[in-house]
């Protein structure tokens, strides 16, 4: 049976502009098109695009391993790689591993089984797997070990969002760490914060949290502000977590910022929309996913890859959580 | 060939014990270490689990194929799916299938080249794919022709918010019409609303909106509250389109409700938060999703299926975004 690719070939095209010309998506110019439709009909070529391609080598699919799509900014980073992957004729398929450690293997062994392209996680499984013949590249979650990796600059974040609260003036700061397991940027944000408010003497108290799930959040809020009466801001580690928290002080008939103040991290849509709105620390999910989408693109199709690792910036969006400073 | 279930029963500890023992990643206890190691020799396991499991045969992998998961609708519906498939050792894979009404095959073609269990989907492609060997449960965008269905009560929704305007008093309804192509549920919400207030002899607007994205959502409604300025009342297709619109409102300086009042539809999670917090039909997207894996769990295995197509009732929650009614 002939193949897109054996289209390509005899047209002397790429197999992704067959594939565009064909699916009649995305832009093929004219002299493409004329020697794509006589490479068609001289190889008697049928479009017969599902049953043909069960049959064919490769798939041009990449598989993208997230946490956790129930916080906004994965779906945002899905979206991202998506758009970036679509134009060039790769569709994506999410799968949620979760926040835990190791990783959930029954995913790999689908993405592998059926040829994938390539696969964009957050989970760096590249050294417990260190065999596995498919391009990875990490996103979000990047250490220093991680070969192919697109991150923010999560230290500047930590630190950034620390220096606002001093800033906005504090006698004593909760600190609320992330799900540990795993989260590497999460960590170094904590990290660079923490060092931050110690270097200036502030007064510090700790929080772990286990989930990003919205109602497990609430209830370690409930409990942290009991523990902690004392705080005067809280220094959150995603949106999702301040808002669970805004919501438990509000419940409380406390003001924000005037008795807690608090800062998020991420900026995902609904930051700007609740009340009040979020002071938060924006990264962009939506080019962290594109900026993966572009490397996994450039590995897959062997091109040449002038960054292996890409960091991108951040910076603070003040709203309405956080004290004004008249300085 | 021995599994990690296996090594896990001989040692008396859970798998995910063992896989972290494995991977040499998070906690295992001492004790636990010996007995799996002890567990491994007698068993003459070889961890390398990928290699392995590409040979066997059928896949516990269930495809959720939703069309924008941009829409937190969609998200917590996949957690439904997910959280049910989990505990009976299935995985879910999600693909982006848009909104159009052409299926994008590609992702057919990936599930049945891996013997995926099953397919959940918000597009009924049975009809045009009448020969896939694969069950296929449909999710909240069925018809009447659809075989296995999960969805909301739909005309009772779209009844419910018009009739909850009307009581809380309007002059004209400013109805918009989500995207229609091939969102049945979307179509019988916004007959039954309409419906109702034609029977009202309430004057009405219709607005079409082409997508669930938000920034495309903005401009349209900026566009038709500059067309519409006699609209005192709207009905949106989802909360994300409620909350497009009262941004816009407020960010021309009217007063919601007492100059314009809105009612949303689904209950997201955000609709609690935003500011004023919207009222809205509640529909449960996680038992949506849920119901849909009992259903394809069920065709997968055989088991006995009592109601093909199982019916959803919806609710409303009253919030800050319609005007009180003292009757």
């Amino acid at each position: 049976m002939v193949t897109i690719k054996e289209v390509a070939e005899e047209a002397g095209v790429s197999k992704s502009t067959v594939s565009r010309y064909i699916s009649q998506k995305g832009y093929v110019g004219q002299d493409a098109q004329k020697k794509i439709k006589k490479a068609i009909e001289s190889l008697n070529y049928s479009p017969n695009v599902l049953a043909q391609s069960l049959k064919s080598q490769r798939n041009q699919l990449v598989g993208l391993l997230l946490p956790d799509i129930s916080n906004p900014f994965f779906p945002r980073l899905a979206r991202g790689a998506e758009e970036f992957l679509k134009e060039r004729g790769y569709r994506v398929m999410l799968g949620n591993i979760g926040e835990g450690e190791v990783l959930d293997e029954d995913y790999l062994k689908v993405l592998l089984q059926t040829k994938a392209a390539g696969i964009i996680t957050t989970h760096d499984f590249t050294k417990t797997h260190p065999d596995l013949d498919i391009p990875v590249v990490v996103v979000d979650r990047v250490d220093q070990e991680t070969e192919y990796g697109v991150f923010s600059d999560n230290r500047a974040g930590g630190r950034l969002a620390a220096e606002k609260i001093v800033q906005a003036g504090t006698s004593k700061v909760l600190l609320v760490r992330g799900p540990s397991d795993g989260a590497q940027s999460i960590n170094q944000r904590f990290e660079a914060g923490l060092g931050y408010l110690k270097d200036k003497q502030i007064p510090t108290a700790i929080s772990d949290s286990q989930s990003f799930d919205f109602d497990a959040i609430q209830k370690e809020a409930e409990n942290m502000l009991d523990q902690n009466p004392d705080c005067d801001s809280i220094m959150a580690p995603s949106d999702v977590h301040a808002i669970a928290y805004i919501h438990e002080i509000l419940s409380r008939g406390k003001k924000i910022p005037e008795d807690i103040q608090i800062i998020g991290y991420d900026d995902i849509l609904m930051s700007r929309f609740i009340y009040p709105s979020l002071s938060t620390i924006h990264q962009s999910s939506y080019r962290l996913g594109q900026e993966a989408a572009e490397l996994i693109y450039k590995i897959a199709n062997q091109l040449p890859v002038e960054e292996k690792r890409v960091q991108l910036p951040v910076r603070y969006i003040e709203r309405e959580t956080l004290r004004r400073t008249y300085e």
